[in-house]
């Protein structure tokens, strides 16, 4: 659907200009430098030709078909020339200019009618404001931009909503040596999405791995969609800036995208199984041994190095990054010793010590790639001048073309020796991904452990139903008080919702009199707490509304009669009489609605402290049984789930069992605006829900019945 | 005193060869590569030169005198030759060689006997199994050093524990462009050792910033020493490997520092004021920041981007290091509207948007600089085709030339190209740091504000004397137990010695009979709590051997007599009386001794959470009022001190007395192995030590009066 833009036969660029170093001239170097297979027809009113190449007055004197146009007019002239570009039937342009919606109003509107214009002939609109693309294609050579760096054919696509980290990104890769397969960098974003360019590429057969960079989506649902599809079948490693609150003030201030959505980015991230960076610069080193090596089957890590402190570093952060380095098993550390140097070290790290050969580095690989216990190999490197290191990077080049188990090296040399730099590229050429320093090759093994990870957690959706809800009376209740205005929900309609999805409540009885509520009490059990339940009560706990451990009737008694007083002013005064469990773990779950996302569900652990450490997980639902579990796991105070200082565990499955029952509330009930369980009281063996509070969106809004 | 060793006039190789990349030949290559300007002296047994050299048979054949000599033999012949070098009156001697002490008995024999003629001869040994050290003073060039770059002359001076590191840090900051001082890389450091590098670079005035890497340090008290020292003068950068626990395996499989040391040596650096890192990778970066920029004298920068994305970046990573992007001032951003483009930001960061020209960039850095509200500038320079980008780093230039405030600069760019790498060298022959993404830039000038924070934070040693304590009855309650051999002392010798320092402990009694514990209780006033008080028993919580909110003389009397009834089987038995003080916040302060380096002081909150999250501080004693500011600052959940949900804070100045005098005692009283006060109950008035416990050495050991 986007070959015209990615994929052009022929180019237009309107606005195409005999200045050296305009924008307009530069986009033709740029094609020409690059070696554009297609035709190239510069658009200028007087020119006869730009750079060598004829120009046409306008797109009309063209002889032949364009697939795609570069706009580079000033903006007050853009919806004329689409007007143009429709009637030479081009499918797709690419507006460098700026001065539309991000300029204010004026420009808002020549976006509009630009677009409207587009739309009326099917034109596809890449930018306004933005740099464009790039297709390293040998057959085509299509560079449709104009920065700077000239990438050579690989298999990583970048597509960055801002161009310069795109530049940066695009550089980086080159850097290392890394080809590219397509590039775009689409500003103002006003037609062609990122969710359109990941779409496209995730068909792209030559395209094995994604770079993105963005600050926030505004198409979260589609972006979700998109990205969770194209997740399956290739890495998509992402960044997203504007995570501290100036940084998002930063990001607003140049892009229309929304800000401050740094949390709910990351959740969508992990939600599509998107490789999640924070440092760009770590990114792109991960994306060079994404590039070139399979993904580990497992996170134990075998070291093989030359010199020592590099070693410990390289360990420090491996294991940092979530990686084992086991001690290897013996009948390796046997082969070792007897293949390696007296002074070597056998264990794990293997330090072959400096004075190692090609063949000592040979036999240390050979017991790597032969040893189970192991998934992955890291080398550091050093060139000693009394050493052929040349044979030492043959070694690891036939090695590393097995494919077995992914290499990364720390290559730690000076370039500017002839020498050492023919050693490095006969890594390069073999494929093996090379970096400067321990700490930045641990990291991007680290990634391509974390991504295998990510593979093997498993079950994007859920993999089990819950026993069977009735949702049709969770439906009913919330008609009836969407019916009467009621947006906040009552004690009793909380429950009977809860209770429809099989969330156990702790007994209760709603009840109106002194008598009632003993009865009432009788019939649950000794001790009970006594609430008082009215719609114009928010925080009835802060305003003595709670009344816990009752032991005996005339407690329950004189509690209601306390509170009758206490809360005369307030017209159909109901109580709660619910069973009091002390002694069991505070926990709360709740739940909040996202516009474009359907709901963001929060685990965390009840109390004072863990209000200050915000310990609190937050994931989107729907959430699955796995994800459930990494909730409690990932709270700071997890331990205290499993029991600590002789206090008994909780129940986790319990636990489990009221998010995933809370996730498909959510999922049957859209127009939950908001909800909470706090707490959820859970015990060794069960869990209950004790409180509950529940807001809806009033009638009208979403989740209607038709 | 290393001037021999760092500025040789003269170098002898004992163990020259003609054998090309061996180390007896790349050692001799390398000073004359270098430009050595002293005499070399080959010695060779049979070669009339070596590399065009003259060479000598042995030392004595020697015409000249020899500052210094290289030791490349097989380490049996080592002790030997360091007789010939005593004999010959060289001064130092670096031993190249391994062989030692890291290859077991046979090893560490030879090094105690190369070492024995060494002090005869008054030798100062550098390593053995070492790289060397290599001084690029113009005038001298020595090279002493197997390792392949060749730095040019520069303020930084660099030492390492490890070669491997040591040379990655020395090539790192070749590629980036920085000159070098000194290098350093001892090995074994049987003899000369970090801290005697540190001390003599110290006093080498063109050594302007120290970087040093290590995985531990085993002279702990004199490298903290010499450190304090040093930082007062010039900015130490320091990094320690070995920090997870399979980091700290592989640091001593390859060296004989103490390995898992990590929390020690970090608060080694953090004592000294040294500004310490976990990225070799960053801490080079930095250390090109420090070789050419002031330090700021505040946290706030202001940011100047031609292109939006990176700013975004930059402006995330920064605010996380600490830094603050502030709003311009209106002065500011009225001299900005002025001169800048109509599509720039002005606020900050100030984005001059891709067009811009060096007279934009130049009216942003003049604005930046005269503004009050900013104290660090940074520069996002991206290298637009259509610029005279050549124009803008020629204005950067200028101003980082008056040298008012810091500038680093995220240079973006294709240094393929002969355009942007000659507007690179501008900016680099100008002095301006330069990074080639924003992360990596904005950690740079993270790292400076950092150590400005380190600087102005002032106060290394204690600025307020306490009220004089009574130390004299403290040693007497010490002298006491030692005499009788009791190593855990009584909670009435405990309380004796912490009212001797002037921490209030809760109004406590010690009893024998249940009448005396009824008339302490009603001297001190009920609620009270009762302990049992025996050496033997250690765990009296865990035994039943404490009971709280005794409110009348019955409840008293009852429990010492089932207190009594319980311990029967223990002599002596006596019992604590003393004030029972609820609703305080539980906090602990310990201390723990440390061989070497006096005592570490611990802060921490109680309660079971805050053990789950291992939420202490520890810091070195003698603790300043500053440090204990910040040890109550620095717990994760130290908002709770401040008061949380209505609950009342607790009075920090008393809960920081506790902890200076709880320093104090522990210099006065060295022969305490451990403490803690557990709990300090603090309220909003006030703080109490309500239970403590003091483990001594044994009589003879350390502290004993003389």
């Amino acid at each position: 659907m986007l070959d015209a833009l990615f994929k052009p036969r022929s180019i237009a660029v309107i606005g195409a200009s005999t200045k050296e170093l305009s924008i307009g001239n530069v986009i033709i170097h740029n094609l020409q430098h690059y070696g554009y297979k297609g035709a190239i027809y510069p658009i200028n009113p007087s020119a006869p030709d730009v750079r060598g190449i004829k120009a046409y007055p306008n797109l009309a004197a063209v002889p032949g078909e364009i697939d795609l146009a570069h706009i580079i007019i000033p903006s007050r002239f853009v919806p004329q020339a689409m007007e143009e570009c429709g009637e030479k039937g081009i499918k797709a342009v690419i507006i460098n200019s700026a001065g539309f919606k991000e300029m204010g109003e004026e420009g808002a509107r020549l976006q509009e009618a630009f677009l409207a214009t587009a739309k009326k002939y099917g034109i596809r609109v890449f930018g306004p404001n933005c740099q464009g693309i790039i297709n390293t294609d040998p057959d085509l050579k299509a560079y449709c931009n104009f920065t700077f760096t000239f990438p050579r054919p690989g298999f990583i696509s970048v597509v960055a909503l801002s161009g310069g980290v795109g530049a940066l990104i695009m550089q980086g890769l080159a850097d290392l040596g890394i080809g590219m397969r397509m590039y775009a960098s689409n500003g103002n974003a006003c037609d062609v999405s990122i969710s359109d360019i990941l779409s496209y590429w995730g068909e792209d057969p030559l395209t094995k791995a994604i770079v993105l960079y963005t600050e926030g989506v505004s198409d979260a649902k589609q972006f979700l969609d998109v990205a969770k599809r194209v997740a399956t079948r290739k890495p998509l490693l992402a960044m997203m800036a504007g995570r501290t609150e100036q940084g998002a003030k930063a990001a607003s201030s140049h892009t229309g995208a929304l800000a401050g959505a740094g949390k709910i980015t990351e959740l969508i991230f992990e939600k599509a199984g998107i490789l999640s960076f924070q440092d760009e610069g770590e990114m792109v080193r991960a994306a060079m041994a994404f590039a070139s090596q399979p993904i580990p089957a497992g996170n134990r890590v075998g070291i093989i190095t030359n010199t020592g402190g590099p070693a410990v570093i390289a360990t420090d952060v491996l294991v940092a990054a979530g990686l084992d380095v086991p001690v290897l098993s013996g009948p390796s550390i046997a082969r070792l010793r007897k293949a390696l140097l007296p002074q070597a070290a056998v264990e794990n790290p293997v330090d072959v010590v400096a004075t190692a050969s090609g063949a000592h580095f040979r036999a240390a690989l050979d017991v790597l790639m032969d040893e189970s216990g192991v998934d992955s190999i890291f080398i550091n490197f050093v060139t000693p001048p009394f050493s052929d290191t040349g044979a030492i990077a043959r070694q690891i080049v036939e090695v590393n073309r097995l494919g077995k188990k992914p290499i990364v090296c720390n290559f730690m040399t000076n370039l500017a020796q002839e020498r050492f730099r023919m050693t490095g590229q006969i890594l390069q050429e073999g494929g093996v991904p090379c970096y400067a320093n321990p700490s930045d090759a641990a990291r991007a093994l680290g990634a391509l452990a974390r991504y295998g990870r990510l593979k093997r957690r498993g079950g994007v959706e859920p993999s089990e139903p819950l026993p069977r809800s009735d949702s049709a009376k969770a439906r009913a209740v919330i008609a009836r008080n969407r019916k009467s205005g009621r947006t906040v929900l009552s004690a009793a309609d909380v429950y009977a919702i809860f209770e429809a999805y099989g969330i156990a409540v702790a007994p209760w009885r709603v009840v109106e009199t002194a008598a009632d509520a003993v009865l009432a009490a009788e019939a649950i059990g000794y001790p009970v707490v006594v609430k008082v339940d009215s719609e114009q009560i928010d925080h009835k706990s802060d305003m003595g509304g709670v009344v816990v451990n009752l032991t005996d009737a005339a407690a329950v008694r004189s509690t209601i009669e306390t509170m009758r007083e206490r809360f005369r002013s307030f017209a159909g005064l109901r109580f709660l009489v619910q069973k009091f469990l002390p002694n069991g773990r505070e926990l709360i779950i709740g739940a909040t609605a996202d516009d474009q996302l359907g709901h963001l569900v929060m685990f965390g652990l009840g109390g004072i402290y863990v209000e200050l450490l915000q310990d609190v997980v937050f994931k989107l639902a729907p959430i699955t049984r796995t994800e459930a579990a990494e909730m409690l796991k990932l709270v700071k105070l997890s331990a205290v789930l499993d029991g600590v200082r002789g206090q008994a565990g909780v129940n986790k499955e319990s636990v489990q069992n009221i998010i995933l029952r809370v996730s498909n509330l959510l999922l049957d009930l859209p127009m939950i605006e908001e909800m909470d369980i706090n707490p959820v009281m859970a015990f060794a063996d069960t869990a209950f829900a004790v409180d509950g509070r529940i807001r809806i969106l009033a009638s009208g809004l979403k989740g209607d019945s038709p």
